[in-house]
């Protein structure tokens, strides 16, 4: 058998970018490894060679792969755990790829609406198993698809996905407004002013539009124009999520949990910022404890 | 002087696609010419060549030029006339780029908010004059970048545009949907359920994730995930623009205004639905008989 409790690697592997952490008694040791590596840079059948590739950097351990290397376009599809589930339900539907590497199933919602999660569970479950964020929360983790995640006694009781940072990078890379939207979205008085033209119940549509016309009219700087455009986007995404007074807690990249902290006092909200990848590793450790 | 009354060639020249006319005493003369030379297609420098091969075609007749062929990215940049606009102001702000050669200029809003049309003028203010839509008229313009156009005693009052289209073609080639977006959309009971789920009000960074969520859990069959997208996309743009009980005169391509006459329907609203390029040269014949 092998044993998960003690030295391991982490692997949060997602489509485009994927980061592994050698893991010794529930801590971090070492650089780890960062990389563009996504799920979608390796070719089928090509993952048992990349695994190795990961051995080689971080020492021959068990590995835990968490994030769309289970998914159809990963290396193996594995389940989705129905919503409520907590940290016992994914370590007992583990899909077991090869004796010392697993991958951790995802998460999903069914009934009246359908939602699908991969890799956020592992760091919204650890950050509660941490300490991190209380045992009842609204978790917030941004990104490609960000993800409104309703914690109750530690478990994932529901959650809703976005599509707001791919609806975002697909302007960035190949609208109308990809010449104007080349600068980093930064939380400034851009930024806010998109944001609350957003909390105002500007249709999305019309909003993303106007930013041309103010551009074409001198109404918008071109420079602001990225920063306007992800105000609009997240201020649309938060106003959809949360009611003044509501307390959430942020978890992901601290850069893009920024942004959202922004949103958030701008909807008279307040946030908590909690890192992903201390997250992350403190749930995998705890999967690791249960095996 | 360049006599513009009686015949001459009429050019409605969008970003991707243009359409030519042969026009004589306010009529169409012969099939006149339709391709894919939009304006992104002419490298800048090679309209006078673009303009003489339509003219080895359709005739050695005075040409009228709209739409974005008057643009950064067209042939010369005209002026934007501001709302409420008319025929006769349209006229009167023609851009003379030779003789014999005129591009109409387009119309804006400034304000509190600030928009932009090149080319739908045209055929708004055509319609009108021809007698297919009323004076007193909500007109909708399906297209990239829909238009809703209000028209008091035959003007232009004001519109508002969506980016409903670009968004559409956005995640039809480059998004995480891109794979299942294959099929044409077409008014059935895929495309209607996506027009109820955004007439429920379901924020539409949500229900756009969700088309994959669906189709993951197998909640959605794969060829109608286009459908029920472009529902959800235009069911949004309705229901921004319109109220129950509200007449729309469509106006524009015939297959994308059965889209949205499908979806006005389901609104509440009734409909009528008069094609884009009888109202363009009927516009454009206009604007000729001003000058």
């Amino acid at each position: 058998m092998t044993d998960w409790r003690h030295d391991f690697i982490a692997v949060d592997w997602g489509t485009t970018n994927r980061r592994a952490y050698a893991v010794s008694k529930g801590g971090i040791v070492g650089d780890g490894l960062e990389d563009d590596l996504g799920v979608t840079s390796v070719k089928p059948g090509a993952f048992a060679e990349a695994v190795a590739a990961i051995r080689a950097r971080l020492g021959d351990a068990p590995m835990l792969l968490a994030g769309m290397v289970g998914s159809s376009r990963g290396w193996v599809e594995t389940a989705y755990v129905a919503a409520p589930a907590g940290l016992g339900a994914l370590a007992a539907a583990l899909h077991h790829v090869e004796p010392g590497i697993a991958i951790v199933p995802g998460v999903c919602v069914t009934g009246a609406r359908h939602d699908i999660m991969r890799g956020e569970e592992v760091q919204a479950l650890g950050a509660v198993a941490a300490g991190l964020i209380p045992a009842e929360a609204c978790i917030c983790h941004p990104g490609t698809h960000s993800k409104w995640i309703e914690m109750r006694a530690g478990e994932i009781a529901g959650f809703q996905t976005a599509m707001t940072g791919e609806i975002f990078a697909l302007l960035k890379h190949h609208s109308i407004l990809a010449p104007q939207l080349t600068a980093q979205a930064a939380p400034g008085p851009a930024f806010l002013s998109g944001v609350d033209t957003a909390l105002e119940g500007r249709p999305l549509l019309d909003a993303l539009f106007e930013v041309r016309s103010r551009i074409v009219l001198g109404a918008l700087a071109g420079p602001d124009a990225a920063s306007y455009t992800s105000g609009l986007l997240i201020g649309a995404d938060v106003l959809s999520h949360v009611k003044p007074g509501d307390r959430i807690s942020l978890l992901g990249r601290p850069e893009l949990c920024a942004l959202y902290a922004a949103a958030l006092d701008r909807a008279g909200c307040s946030s908590e910022t909690t890192d992903g990848a201390e997250a992350f590793v403190a749930g995998m450790s705890a999967i690791g404890d249960l095996l």
